[in-house]
C-alpha cells in the first residue's frame, strides 16, 4: 500500500549515539524521509547530534529534510500557546511530507531526544497531524532515557526496594515542595536550582548535565553540602557551552 | 591492568532483542566471562532469551557460565530474607567469577532485564561482592524499561503535559490507594490486579504483558469497563504460559 502513511517516533537516547537501539537503528535505516527540525542556533551541538547519527550510523536510503521549527508564543495562556505550537509544528511536519513524498505514503521517522514518552510533544503533535491530512499510522520504538543515562552515570538504583519513585518538574516541585508519598523524586525540566525549594536534612542528590555526552559533568553528595557546588557548577557550564541540560534525583534517607 | 575486575550490569530491555543498545552488544561483546543465572524452571523461555542474545548477536569472544540462583527463604522478615539471598547470590558470582577467571581480573558482564536501576537487585548484590573479595569497577549499561515498552506498544505518553508521574508496586497501590500528587500512575510487581484498589470513575488503564516478546497482549480502556477483562486474560494468558509479566499505566483525567 503505496498509499499508507506510517511515521515511526525513533527515542535516540540522550547524547551517546551508542545508547540508539537496535529496532532504533533499524527503524531509522527503514525510513523512506526523516524529518530534521532546527531548533534555534543556541543548542547546534544537539542538531549536529542528530545529523551525525543520520549519516555515520544509517546506510543512506533515507531523504532528509531539515526544516525550522516554528516558535511558540511566549506570552499568553501556557497551555493554549502549547496547542497553538503543536498545530504549527504538525503543519509544517505535513508540508514537509507532501513536499518530499509526493505520492502521499511512505515510511517518515523522526529522532526523538531521549524516550518518545517522557516530557516529549512528538506523540501530541503526531495525533495533530491528522488533522492536517490524512492520519498515519503511528509506531513509538523506545529509547534511552536521561533518567537513565543518570542513573547509569551514577550507578545508582531509581528506587529503594520494592518503594516508589516520582518523576516531576522543576516548577513542581518550586511550586509544591517534596512529593508526597515517595521518598525517591527525580526532576527534569529546571530551569535552575529548584532543589532549593526542599528541605535538605537527610536528603542525597545524583545531579548530572550533558548526560552521555563529551562534556557529561555529575555531582553527588548531601544536598545540604554540594547545593551550592552543583548551582555554580550549573552557571559555569552554562555560561561555558551556551545551554545546558541537566536532571537529578534525590532521595531521602530512612530515617531522613 | 590485568588484576582489575570490571562488572558490567547491562540492560537488555525487556523481552525484545532489537531493544538493546548498541552500547550493550559492545559491552557483552567486550566481556570476558557473562554470568547467566538459571532462575527456577517456569521462565525458561526467559533463560532461553538470554541464551538467544548472546549467541546470536554477539562475537562468541565471551565464556559463558551458566549456574542455578540460589533461592530466596520463603519465610521470616521480608527484608532480611532478601538481604541474605543477595549475599548468597555475590557469594555464588564470586565463586564463577574465580573459577573461569582464576587469574582474579577481567571484564565480567550481567544480562538484566530492563534497565538496571528500576526494580532490581544488581546494583545492590554488585555492592555486596566487595564483602566476599576485592570490591569490583561497576559500570552500568541503561537498557529499555518495561514502562517504556509498555507506552510505546500503546502509542501514549508518560506524563501529562508537564505533569508528574509515579512508578509504584501493586502491593504499595493495593496498601495505599491511588497515590498523592500524580494523575498518573504506573505499576509494576502486581502479583494481579493491584487496579482493584483505587476508585475507577474517570480513570484510565493502558496494560501490557509480555511486552517486547511474540506472546505481547495489550488492553487499554476506561478502569470501570476493561477491569474485568484484564483480570480474566491475565489469568487465562498465565496459565497458558506457565508464567507472566505484566505493568500498567492509570490516568485520571483532569475532570476525573
Ligand atoms: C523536554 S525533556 C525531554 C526528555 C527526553 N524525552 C527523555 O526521555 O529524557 C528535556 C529534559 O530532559 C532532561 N535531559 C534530556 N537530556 C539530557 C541530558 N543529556 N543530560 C541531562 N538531562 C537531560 C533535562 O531534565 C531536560 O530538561
Ligand atoms: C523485577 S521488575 C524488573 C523491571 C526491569 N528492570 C525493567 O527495567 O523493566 C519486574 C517487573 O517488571 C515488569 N515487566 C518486566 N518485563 C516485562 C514485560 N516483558 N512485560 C510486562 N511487564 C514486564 C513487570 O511489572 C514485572 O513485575
Amino acid at each position: 500500500m503505496a498509499d499508507t502513511l506510517e511515521l515511526h517516533l525513533v527515542g535516540i537516547g540522550t547524547g551517546n549515539p551508542e545508547h540508539l537501539t537496535l529496532a532504533a537503528v533499524r527503524a531509522l535505516d527503514a525510513a523512506d524521509l526523516i524529518l530534521l527540525p532546527r531548533k534555534g542556533e543556541d543548542k547546534v551541538e544537539l542538531l549536529d547530534l542528530r545529523r551525525d547519527i543520520c549519516t555515520r550510523l544509517l546506510n543512506g536510503h533515507a531523504r532528509i529534510a531539515e526544516f525550522d521549527l516554528p516558535l511558540r508564543a511566549a506570552d499568553g495562556d501556557y497551555l493554549a500557546a502549547v496547542a497553538d505550537w503543536h498545530d504549527a509544528i504538525a503543519a509544517e511536519w505535513r508540508r514537509q511530507i507532501d513536499a518530499h513524498l509526493p505520492a502521499g505514503g511512505g515510511k517518515v521517522a523522526l529522532l526523538v531526544w531521549g524516550d518518545p514518552s517522557l516530557y516529549d510533544s512528538s506523540l501530541r503533535i503526531a495525533t495533530r497531524l491528522g488533522a492536517v491530512g490524512g492520519a498515519p499510522r503511528v509506531h513509538v520504538v523506545p529509547g534511552i532515557t536521561a533518567v537513565q543515562a543518570l542513573t547509569a552515570a551514577h550507578g545508582i538504583p531509581l528506587n529503594d526496594l520494592a518503594a516508589p519513585v516520582v518523576i516531576t518538574t522543576g516548577r513542581r516541585l518550586r511550586e509544591g515542595g517534596w512529593p508526597a508519598g515517595a521518598d525517591t523524586v527525580v526532576v527534569m525540566l529546571d530551569s535552575g536550582g529548584a532543589f532549593q525549594a526542599v528541605d535538605a536534612d537527610g536528603v542525597g542528590i545524583w545531579w548530572g548535565a550533558y548526560l552521555g555526552m563529551p562534556q557529561q559533568a555529575l555531582v553527588a553528595g548531601a544536598l545540604g553540602e554540594v547545593a551550592g557546588d552543583i548551582l555554580r557548577e550549573r552557571a559555569r557550564l552554562r555560561q561555558a557551552h551556551g545551554w545546558i541540560m541537566d536532571v537529578y534525583l534525590m532521595r531521602r534517607g530512612p530515617g531522613g
